[in-house]
């Protein structure tokens, strides 16, 4: 193959990562750049053009590359456009496919969210490959989701679809969420969530807990990971109040499109059973009959240093945004005859 | 086109109705047969397979059916089977499309259950003409989706997705559903949810209302909507309740795939402003900022005699299940040459 590499691009609020990705998901080189040192959008995308040129260079991988993925927060699959980031120095309307195809001579371009981007990774490489129904739930600082039915992401009619972090699973008294409302899943399961859920116990109850020891609004959801592993009770039981909703949610979610598996991906989605074990037992309480035993709680199978990029490029090799390079000499019908042939 | 017609079969719990379609969503002709008459599958077949005789003969149709499709209670898309079917007399496996595609001879078969055969029709003849993604809620005795992804029916790894139904809308001491569960949407939303907030309403409170006229046990939501009607407050604060939390529940369901419209079908969608108002303003209060103002909130555009029938209908321009008749004369060298022609 002439062209046997994929770029993959993870955007995130302060690293953009990129790395050169072949046919069977190894990441054959990948580098970083800071993704908020450029207030002007352009001289962003200046610099990382810079920053994979070189890449490929060093790598012998210049015009191997067959297309372009990028995962990157609001990230539209439909119009290649990152729409309104929270997170990042542009905006509101970032024409992210576009400006990066013409920057690279036309390669084709495709871009998604991040945790669409996780799922599209692990279909291609990962946990779900040969999978057409299926759930990723990103468990990090938020919780994010990518969900796939008849082996397709579902990006809804304006290419947000799959924002599970904010299903609610309070209606009232609910946790205050980043998005400006009350109760969602991700105020209360994502890092962050768990360690208010800390907060929260150590103000109301009384049992004793190594948790005191810590500055209480510095507890972080490591702490209680560390708590909980060293046996503290009321760190367990923080894992418990989180695994339960989260598993009392996935059967909502199952309700919906009745995936094979719903996999995890994250920090927290590595807390073992302190977090698998009263999810499971939610999950199986809760769920609707006909769905019982039938879909699985899955770990995600990617490294996590290489996730982002490899879920990224595996959207490389659909990409469909292709700047037109504008052509100065108009062909003549002899080089156009030649074409042809 | 030599068969310009499919043949559309509704399996309900007292009535198999069946009808003759053309593709424009015409129903040429249609019939019905009692569903539960005969104990064993086969004879209930048998007066199936007689009643559309019967039917096509009279409107010329003989050899024109193009295909079948069934829309049936737990009908799986992928086996053609009914499974475990709650109120059908036979089971707990019903092999579905086979039997009727060998009573007809081999005419294509697919099958599915009733909700999603109402997603169908819209998409085929109604409301949800042109859209790639919608959700279809059947509002009857109980709450009935279908969701359509990219233009597709999601149908999930063993072809029961799309139970919204049972969603579940209240966690704590929530109402007792049929399903066995506790606080489904289907037990506070459908038109038995409805008379059961009715009878909480009369008991936990005490102003005065005309459905205190009415024998308690007895109040249908029909009551509820004829004293709403007519102007009585607690009748009105039912249907505000029941329309609240539609809404809160459907910003959930946008949270999952970013539907063009969510499509209201049943008796109880047809309850107007009493309904609708307070369902918008919980919808638009309670969805995720990013998908404000992007989702409708419509009403069936099919007749409501028709649809059932219509739905079920439009699968059998693409029915799958075909049965093969079984050939007792070999085909010689010279018949498979003729064929070949």
């Amino acid at each position: 193959m002439s062209k046997p590499y994929v770029l993959g691009v993870d955007i995130g609020g302060t690293n953009t990562v990129f790395g050169i990705v072949d046919a069977r998901g190894q990441v054959i080189a990948s580098d970083s750049i800071k993704t908020r040192k450029h207030a002007n959008f352009d001289d962003y995308i200046a610099e990382l053009h810079e920053g994979v040129t070189r890449l490929l260079k060093a790598n012998d991988a210049e015009d191997k590359i067959y297309g372009i993925g990028i995962g990157a927060p609001n990230g539209n699959y439909y119009t290649g456009e990152i729409q309104n980031p929270p997170n990042l120095p542009w905006g509101p309307i970032i024409p992210l496919a576009e400006k990066v195809s013409k920057a690279f001579g036309g390669i084709p371009v495709s871009v998604t969210n991040d945790a669409n981007a996780a799922a599209l990774g692990e279909m291609t490489y990962g946990a779900a490959r040969g999978m057409k129904d299926f759930i990723m739930i990103t468990l990090g600082t938020g919780v994010g989701s990518g969900i796939v039915v008849n082996g397709q992401l579902v990006y809804g009619h304006d290419g947000f679809a799959g924002e599970l972090g904010h299903l609610i699973v309070k209606r009232n008294n609910g946790r205050v969420c980043g998005c400006g409302r009350t109760g969602c899943l991700e105020a209360y399961c994502s890092a962050t969530g768990v360690a208010r859920t800390a907060r929260e116990f150590l103000e109301v109850r009384t049992e004793p807990s190594t948790l005191r020891n810590l500055q209480i609004e510095d507890i972080t959801s490591k702490d209680v990971y560390d708590a909980a592993v060293a046996g503290d009770k009321l760190a367990k039981e923080i894992f418990e109040y989180t695994g339960t909703i989260l598993g009392q949610t996935f059967a909502d979610m199952v309700a919906f499109s009745s995936p094979q598996a719903i996999i995890l991906f994250g920090g927290l989605a590595k807390s073992g059973d302190l977090l698998m074990r009263p999810l499971k037992e939610a999950f199986d309480k809760s769920i609707l009959p006909i769905f019982r035993g039938k879909t699985k709680i899955l770990l995600s199978e990617l490294k996590e240093s290489d996730a982002a990029v490899l879920g990224a490029s595996a959207l490389g090799w659909e990409a469909k945004y292709r700047y037109e390079v504008p052509s100065f000499d108009h062909p003549t019908s002899s080089s156009v005859a030649e074409d042809a042939k």
